[in-house]
């Protein structure tokens, strides 16, 4: 039986070209996660169900992907107790597929509280998967990279994590980055002065969505939630402050929101002091985001002018390990989205050329003589780091320069029996088309 | 609701030590596979299920892992119809997690075999998951890392493969490794002249599983196989023979037999011409590799004294890509297994001291004034390259030297009154326990 080959849809395959420019951003951001002191770990694919289920809201829990036992799987299952999808796939799948590295970490810091340094700063680069409708730029199968600390409720890793965010983007050359900085402390203040503590969840996300580009819209959606024009003119004299000197103002008559005010203005004074290399950095009222584990600081990062979402976010959590019997563990994390970010240095043409892996000297096959005379040399070349190799096949020339051609060699080296007598490689410049002749060592001397 | 933080069986987490080592296992061997001319290609971890079942023989197929369809999976299902487990789990289940690399390998190459150039020569170093029984050594999720050349029959890739083994080895200075080599033919020419072709492939398992270890035993299970005396005198005078010449005797009378010892000469010949560095190289007749796709070379690396199994094989495969609907595709890959590699260099202590990532410099944090006068210095240390923090609470200062013990930090960074009046550091060798004092540049200077 033949079987078609395709994959399923929201999955990706990626050519080697793909490949090195992904990897050109992990490493970048791998190298500036340790320069700032951060240790990698990883988690299993797979965590029990248990773990992951209730952690990301409703919506979070349909979109877990969920792994099927293994054997027989119904043996000690009544079918006729279980005709649900919901209740006979809690019967029937025990584990489930990492749906973001946060909780994960939050799990994994529990179970190894005793072999952790605390403050304990980690980073994590892992694939997480999602069942979510699949559609441009959105994949079921997608990279997180996080770094966090947690133990510690110092706003100096805020700074640090603002610092790293400007310096992963420096390198990376993305121009017109952008962070924007709120305090959830800020928005209770708010939510408090506005008196809705029992809808603030839906006030942030409307917040989130709507934020301050449409004010006749968000003032609609928030009638339809049954808040009274008092409450909303409260938001909205939020909304319409220009600076947190405003906003200090605003909020003075709460305890919680005045203390947000005091967190922004201490991280915005030692950043202004230490600048930043290539980011902005501006605080914004009408950032909210949506995890509702955040407490505290919550930043995002974007490119102005560059209509793809954020390449990035986070925030500082007072409690992520508490479900697994851990408390009072305030930490501050944040994300890069590899996508989204792989998608703006494309748009942007920020790609350097020469990430892209490629050999650098081919071989002509000219026949099992002169395979004999190669093989030493292209040994030696290899043992130089220079990455190289033999056609396979002795077959016609045209068919290996194609080859040589379409993999972006860089050097050709041609050895007949001319080659051998005068011990001289014939080489040609693939880009150029150029000749010449030399010796092995001058080809070497190419690459060094 | 607390819930209890732990992890499926047969899952692992991995510290940052851990991390360190594998990724220098990683490194190393995608170092030498681009100096090779591999190109790296990812599949996704999901392929569509009948991409996988049915290519890894009844027990792969049980132990492949399933994911739960999302949704409601129920909702077109009669339950009445499918009481087993394997006709819901067909129903209920569309994708499954990837098996191996090579099956997802074929399926890319058809895939998208217009844009790829042939021969066609790649690398793939992903998770893969298997629903084995979980024991010592053997996990659920592990990596692979395989190099193939899918396009060409030419013995010359058999060559590469094996110098790249050998140059992987050495670099990792992985102590007596040995390549064992065999050839199928030559095993289907033996097969031929015992006249057992219809039960070629239990004897292969049994060759594999006893070989030349206990012919008592091996006589007896082939005996059970209804294998009489004649037929086990052949494959018995295989066994002993201890030369390829012997066996290119035995095999005589077989035309594919002798194709199949034509080829290891070819290899043996070439190979002992150009000399490995630290690995030995055997033909073995009684190295049978179970999967039954190979139908050339078929090889296996393993640690002389070392009683762990093989560190990774690989062979050549006529029709890999036939089932996907693309015919005639020769080609020949091998394989590194992770977990065994860690495992043996741990056992032979052969991982460097230097690959563990810590923090260079550790600030002790004084305060806030001091913390002022610090943040452009650490600033300055991250932008030469040098991984470096600050505590981030001005706690006791034995807390922080704890903190930065245990981290492993090579230089303690102390900041105070004197030290901001003079511009010079105090710095702490934590090894060593040796104290100075230096001004910025001669800090970084250490590490240049």
């Amino acid at each position: 039986m033949k079987i078609k080959a395709n994959i399923p849809k929201g999955m990706r395959d990626f050519s080697s070209e793909i490949v090195s420019r992904r990897n050109f951003i992990f490493d970048t951001i791998r190298e500036v996660f340790e320069c700032y002191g951060y240790a990698p770990i990883e988690t299993p694919s797979m965590e029990n169900r248990v773990t992951l289920t209730g952690k990301y809201g409703d919506e979070g829990d349909r979109l877990i992907f969920k792994v099927l036992n293994s054997g027989d799987f119904l043996s000690k299952l009544d079918l006729k107790e279980n005709t649900t999808s919901n209740s006979l796939s809690t019967k029937i799948s025990d584990k489930a597929l990492r749906y973001d590295l946060t909780v994960p970490f939050a799990r994994y810091v529990v179970q190894n509280r005793n072999e952790i340094t605390f403050p304990f700063k980690r980073y994590q680069m892992q694939n997480v998967w999602r069942a979510d409708k699949p559609q441009k730029g959105r994949y079921r199968e997608f990279y997180q990279c996080d770094a966090d600390v947690i133990g510690t409720d110092s706003l100096l890793c805020e700074i640090e994590l603002i610092q790293l965010y400007d310096d992963v983007f420096n390198r990376l050359q993305l121009p017109n980055m952008q962070i924007c900085l709120n305090n959830r402390k800020i928005l209770s203040g708010m939510i408090e002065l506005m008196d809705v503590e029992s809808q603030a969840e839906q006030v942030l996300i409307l917040l989130d969505k709507i934020g301050k580009r449409d004010s006749e819209k968000l003032k609609q959606e928030l009638f339809n939630l049954n808040i009274n024009q008092e409450s909303y003119n409260i938001l909205a004299s939020f909304l319409q402050a220009k600076t947190i000197q405003e906003i200090d103002e605003l909020v003075s008559e709460s305890i919680i929101g005045k203390e947000g005010v005091k967190e922004i203005k201490f991280i915005l004074e030692k950043i202004n002091n230490l600048s930043l290399k290539s980011t902005d950095i501006n605080f914004d009222i009408s950032l909210a985001r949506g995890l509702d584990y955040y407490t505290g600081s919550i930043l995002e990062a974007k490119i102005n002018g560059l209509d793809i979402g954020s390449l990035g976010g986070g925030g500082r959590y007072d409690d992520l390990t508490g479900i697994f019997g851990l408390d009072n563990m305030s930490g501050v994390g944040i994300s890069f989205g590899l996508d989204r970010i792989y998608l703006a240095m494309e748009e942007m043409d920020c790609f350097p050329n020469d990430i892209i892996q490629t050999t650098d000297v081919m071989f002509v096959n000219f026949g099992d003589k002169e395979v004999n005379y190669c093989l030493p040399l292209l040994k030696e070349l290899r043992e130089n780091g220079i990455s190289s190799e033999i056609y396979p096949e002795s077959v016609k020339l045209k068919k290996q320069m194609n080859y040589a051609n379409n993999k972006d060699i860089k050097i050709v080296v041609m050895i007949g029996e001319d080659e051998i007598q005068s011990e001289l490689l014939s080489i040609k410049y693939m880009k150029t088309g150029k000749q010449e002749k030399l010796n092995l060592k001058d080809l070497i001397k190419i690459f060094k």
